[in-house]
């Protein structure tokens, strides 16, 4: 298969690898220079659960590559996905399928405004993999990915990619209802991502605060009012029990920050707010549904990237 | 006038210092035995506006003074005030007034569970003052002191003690509404303090923030459904514009970090939320109204305290 990895970071850089060492035809695209370059000149350099190896690999920016292909992966950050997918507009043929496997919500609407509905799909993958330089990764975890069309007419070249990536050895299933898997991952980032960055913690930390289970629950209850008027039907006590499950013991990374936390306090980073909370909020107004949590959080997140970063109003 | 001064942090000493130079007779009450020991050694310091002075004066425990007075003046924490009345119920007469500065909601209630209610004085001070160690104080800047009874008993108690502290320099008005300025400034410190400290910043960047005055407006429209139910007339309108005032350049303390982020941020102390948007989403939920920023805000704050502090549940 041909295909063209759209933002090789971490993750990107993952799967075209691992797509590539199996015999398919793989191009990676990037923004940044200096990626590109260390690419092409050394190859992209893996931490592979801790053991190193180094593959061979072509790296472009998006105006250099002229070829289409059959399936183009975009791994960009949340909010680049709109940017890159009017870089890539020139490699999106008639039969060009487009895979989303970014957390959050809100990118099938930006996706349709550039992709035939019939060549979306979409995925979650709990895969984790980290960038430690130019073209230097690191994966920690592979895991499961799911994957399902956006329209009855995808459905063929939906199970045709879950085969491919499940033949270069990463874990894929057929997902019989991706838009709930999505909504469930995006209540877990919700939770533990907003909070914990507000509060500067980890999640053993965020499960000892005073009304923690109302601190959640409350975010979970506002994510799924506004799913339900998407047609996404959330349990909200089954969603809740799970999230609040990621604060204790019995998860194995109860010590770890979230990403969030990561890119904001760490490393001063713009984060993903507006496809989570964020999302939620804005809809919410649109809809006429209460909330004020998701709209609070959302306030004081982009107020801490003001303070933090400093590009307030 | 006999005058006891429960609490001799930098407000009580301030108030008791200037009620004893002319004349009346001062005892100064603490529990924290190092700052008693301080005064009954070296006596209370001054840095008064930049110029040190001295006052003689005696510092006991509670249990130590077994005369009433005409006045009691209560300056703890916010928290503190229960126990401390429960401490100097001994000298609470039938003729002894109490009279409240402290900040925050909810007092008038802890007040009325020891002293009856046609000897309970409120007020609210301006007055700004610091501690700078055992028996060493700062005041920075001498406002205004507004007074009022609660119960129509309580009038002439009033007009006396506002003409006792006025005589004493410290200018001192009787109030005509006193619990309307009592929840005006508590939008100020629910506004201020709160935002401040969750987003770890000043209020000259908190007025940077995008969504500054939707986020201030909220909590003021909170307050103001809450103080409705009892009694207590805002104007949303003029009181946010009065808190957006706060974080413009024409405020001079602009670049100040409010006490709520010197208390937990800076100091790691406990802080005085539940007095302040802990009260209204505590009444909130007695009276069926929706103060969801409030909820959040006070569950985010003791979350930081829990996370700086460590004392979670």
């Amino acid at each position: 298969m041909k295909v063209i990895i759209a933002g090789t970071g971490a993750m990107g850089a993952t799967y075209g690898s691992m797509l590539k060492k199996v015999g398919n035809d793989v191009k990676f695209l990037d923004l940044w220079q200096d990626n590109i370059d260390a690419i092409n000149k050394k190859g992209i350099e893996f931490i592979n659960l801790g053991k190193k190896e180094i593959l061979e690999a072509s790296a472009y920016r998006p105006s250099e590559v002229h070829d289409t292909a059959d399936l183009i992966i975009v791994f960009t950050k949340s909010m680049q996905l709109k940017e890159m997918l009017s870089d890539i507009k020139h490699l999106l043929s008639d039969k060009t399928c487009v895979l989303c496997l970014l957390n959050g919500l809100g990118h099938i609407d930006t996706l349709k405004e550039f992709v035939k509905p019939e060549n979306i799909l979409m995925g979650v993958t709990v895969l984790t993999a980290g960038m430690k330089g130019p073209g230097v990764f690191e994966v920690t975890n592979y895991g499961n990915t799911e994957i399902q069309n956006i329209t009855e007419a995808g459905k063929e070249r939906a199970l045709k990619v879950v085969e491919t990536i499940n033949n270069s050895g990463l874990p894929s299933v057929y997902s019989s209802d991706i838009l709930f898997s999505i909504w469930r991952k995006a209540c877990i980032n919700g939770t533990m991502n907003a909070c914990c960055t507000l509060l500067d913690c980890n999640m053993r930390k965020l499960g000892k605060v005073n009304h923690c289970r109302e601190l959640l629950g409350t975010i979970v209850e506002e994510f799924s009012a506004v799913a339900e008027k998407e047609g996404v039907n959330l349990n909200v006590k089954e969603i809740t029990d799970l999230v609040c499950w990621y604060t204790t013991e019995e998860f194995r990374g109860v010590d770890h920050y979230p990403s969030m936390h990561q890119d904001l306090i760490q490393k001063n980073r713009k984060t993903e707010i507006d496809y989570l909370n964020g999302y939620v909020s804005k809809k919410g107004k649109e809809y006429g549904i209460n909330t004020k949590f998701c709209d609070l959080i959302t306030i004081l997140i982009h107020g801490r990237e003001s303070v933090l970063i400093g590009e307030g109003k």
